[in-house]
């Protein structure tokens, strides 16, 4: 068998991007075997796009192994969910201890925990890796994550650092950490590109409703923006499409329903928050504002029904309310990736993986959707301090909300006084004044947890004394009726 | 045995919240019949607190069955989760076809949904019942959401509507509908809690950092409040609250740690809103900000580092403003309602129930932690209507609203000028103001999508044509490069 074994690297699943990512690494030097359950497509493959390319092919799992350099390298290009485990254990009878096993599809993250930990005792190594950027990405440089059982990264780091993307000449693909850690950090990437597109949309209807903007002048703006601290892939398509004029010669985005779609990973974001507790607001709120979108019949018959303030005749100096948009925008932005690594930091702790943070930002700088100049800045945060506790504590990232946060609270105060709604802008604003506010009003909120369900609280150490000792649950008969009950007992 | 079955009602599990509900069901002239597990406390009880009244007790679970008149009503108090699977199981063996089991505790409604089906293939009708007011509640009055097996109903409905709190001479207890929804408006219930507190807290902060109110005087605010539309339980204990005095003299919520705790309801409704695509903004909000004040020391760190808007001085009128925020939290108010109300018609619309609509505000009425004046107008609008599409769409609440809006879009701008957090507040206004928006930015964010992921997208369907045809999904080649592909072929 082992004069058979020809291929570097082995790929299962003949879609567009399975096949654009075997042509990445034939591109690369390295040999591939191509293999796809369906096997005419095998075929169809190796006689046009992968023809005088060092390619192979497979017509069956076993001929696919025997094909493949030991330790194997195996990468899965199919569907989420099922079909990742029918197809590991088609693969487990032909593989050998210490193979490697990796999935490029967007599996959610425990169920690259289970991977991971259901391989290793079969002596297999398990990676799941984000893989962003779509075809062309996968094509000519996408971002990768991966992550899962450490031993396998020495032997893929060659070949997936050579097909990634790169920025300023730095691969982006890292190894991100533990288990699921690689599609964790993709699932997150997934929900910041929720807020970055939420906002965008939000800074949109303010120049379009609140300025009165015709479409040809918002896409000026965001050509505008895309040449500062805001340049990236978002603000650029978003200019273009702003531009892309319909046959009659009007824009063709006018024309286009606004009810919005989705695929879940923000929704899986915004859930693992809430699971673990971290206050990841933006993404959040641009989940339910796609789900309010959603709702175009009923908004239709609201809008006949509901009222509001008049439209605004915008009066003011317009340039520097569209410079204090770009600093809300701005602002919002810095947030929501703060909130992100606040998740990313989080998920590490609880679910004890080892996480590489410096190069998560790296990743994010090319190859995928939410790649910008601004990840730069993310890179450089870390790199000076791989510790820091919140990307807002970065001198940096300080300065800059500083900078921009009177621009920022005045659109906020606009957009509620005209009648635009900004949920994203506003969640960013709330949570940036929540989270430097040393004293929140949650003491109210905690006597009336104890008042009503006797959930007990807590004193404040600058007034612990020995009625009140610091750390310890405390029960306080508020009505003078009751007793010392503990809370337990109690259903609220 | 028939002449053992004396009792018309049986509780197994005799923490506080079990007794008093016996003792409730006896004061109302039925027999009921008391066990536990350790069986010392159903002693104990008997010569206690039981003594004198029309209450049996049992040593085992068969007795206990024994004990009980066909069909047989049996009630649930004890721990969620794995206990109350144990103690069905042990029942099991003892019942006959049409015997009732009511589970009580705060069980998550996929487990009753599970328990309804697996208990109606043994011919037992299961009740999973939301039952709140604490202690107190189940001694004198509680709010019950029972919903399950109908056919239980007609045997349970008189001993419910007798023990149950009543409001304006009406009980608050009806039948909720199929399956899983007691447990499921219980649990919205809860979250509607989370979302009314955050708005008093939001209040409180204003009044105190916005307006510099001492303790005493904002106790007077929500005095005053707790006689208009805001009149509530919570208000008046927020007045309670604020005005306890500690033996120092001085109010003691000022000295309680501002770290909220949570037990997990409201998370469970801000997951399934994001599982159901319903835009439940507010209990979402409500639940991160509770997440936020639990960081407590990074916050400490946050406000010695992170810069905001110097504090103000108020020079206005302050009682306007204090009018304003009594506007602005009614408003907010109104919305979570709508959103609560949205949840639970999606629900069941997505889980196949029947629901009880204009019940399920009456429910809420007495007995429980959000019983208000305010849910009369609920009721209302509901009987009224009850097919109202949206709480919104109520004429009642529909001018509440426009009356409201112009102090709620003050204390919005204010609160973001000012560098006070209004999470609750603002994301009430965006909801509102986005719900009332015919033409909401989601299509830019459609040709976002089909631009970088070939997602596409559909057209307006005033804008449709032959190139466009309405409800077709389009996709556009945005670059000039790509070709039509589509989209399930891209991971972004």
């Amino acid at each position: 068998m082992a004069d058979k074994a020809v291929a570097d690297f082995g790929l299962i699943g003949l879609a567009v991007m399975g096949q654009n990512l075997i042509l990445n690494v034939a591109d690369h030097g390295f040999t591939v075997c191509a293999y796809n359950r369906t096997t005419s497509k095998v075929d169809r493959f190796l006689e046009n796009e992968a023809k005088g390319k060092s390619i192979v092919g497979a017509h069956s799992i076993e001929e696919f192994c025997a094909k493949l350099k030991r330790p194997r390298r195996i990468m899965l290009l199919v569907m989420a969910g099922k079909p990742v485990d029918q197809f590991i254990e088609s693969l487990l009878p032909h593989l050998e201890a210490g193979d490697i096993i990796i999935d490029g599809g967007n599996s959610h993250f425990p169920d690259s925990n289970r991977r991971t930990k259901y391989l290793a005792e079969k002596g297999i190594r398990f990676v799941g890796s984000g893989v962003s950027g779509g075809e062309e990405g996968a094509r000519y440089g996408p971002s990768l994550m991966p992550g899962g059982h450490e031993e396998a990264w020495p032997y893929i780091k060659d070949i997936f650092q050579s097909i990634s993307a790169k920025s300023d000449g730095e691969a982006c693909c890292d190894w991100v950490g533990d288990e699921g850690a690689g599609h964790f950090v993709k699932m997150v990437h997934n929900g910041i590109e929720y807020g970055d597109m939420q906002l965008i949309c939000e800074a949109y209807d303010i120049l379009k409703r609140g300025l009165g903007l015709p479409t040809n002048e918002i896409a000026d703006v965001f050509a505008k923006w895309n040449k500062g601290v805001l340049d990236s892939f978002l603000i650029e398509i978003t200019r273009d499409v702003l531009y892309y004029n319909d046959n009659d010669g009007t824009p063709l985005v006018d024309k286009i329903l606004d009810k919005a779609g989705q695929k879940g990973t923000g929704k899986w974001t915004a859930i693992n928050a809430l699971d673990l507790g971290m206050p990841v607001t933006l993404i959040g709120e641009a989940v339910f504002s796609r789900c309010l979108s959603a709702l175009k019949d009923e908004r239709i018959r609201a809008s006949s029904l509901l009222q509001g303030p008049a439209v605004p005749e915008f009066t003011g100096d317009k340039q520097a309310f569209i410079d204090d948009l770009e600093q809300a925008l701005y602002a919002s932005k810095i947030i929501s990736y703060a909130q992100g690594f606040m998740l990313i930091q989080e998920a590490a702790r609880e679910y004890g993986w080892k996480l590489n943070k410096p190069s998560i930002a790296l990743m994010w700088r090319g190859g995928c959707i939410i790649r910008s100049v601004f990840l730069k800045d993310i890179t450089n945060a870390y790199r000076n301090n791989p510790d820091l506790e919140n990307l807002l504590f970065d001198d940096f990232f300080n300065k800059a909300i500083q900078k921009a946060q009177s621009g920022w609270r005045n659109v906020v105060s606009k957009g509620a006084l005209w009648g635009i709604p900004t949920p994203a802008f506003s969640t960013a604003l709330s949570f940036y004044d929540g989270y430097r506010t040393r004293d929140l009003p949650a003491n109210l909120l905690q006597a009336q947890r104890d008042y009503f369900g006797a959930h007990t609280f807590r004193i404040k150490p600058e007034h612990a004394n020995e009625n009140y000792p610091e750390g310890k649950d405390i029960h306080v008969n508020w009505t003078g009726r009751g007793g010392n009950v503990s809370a337990s007992t109690y259903i609220v």
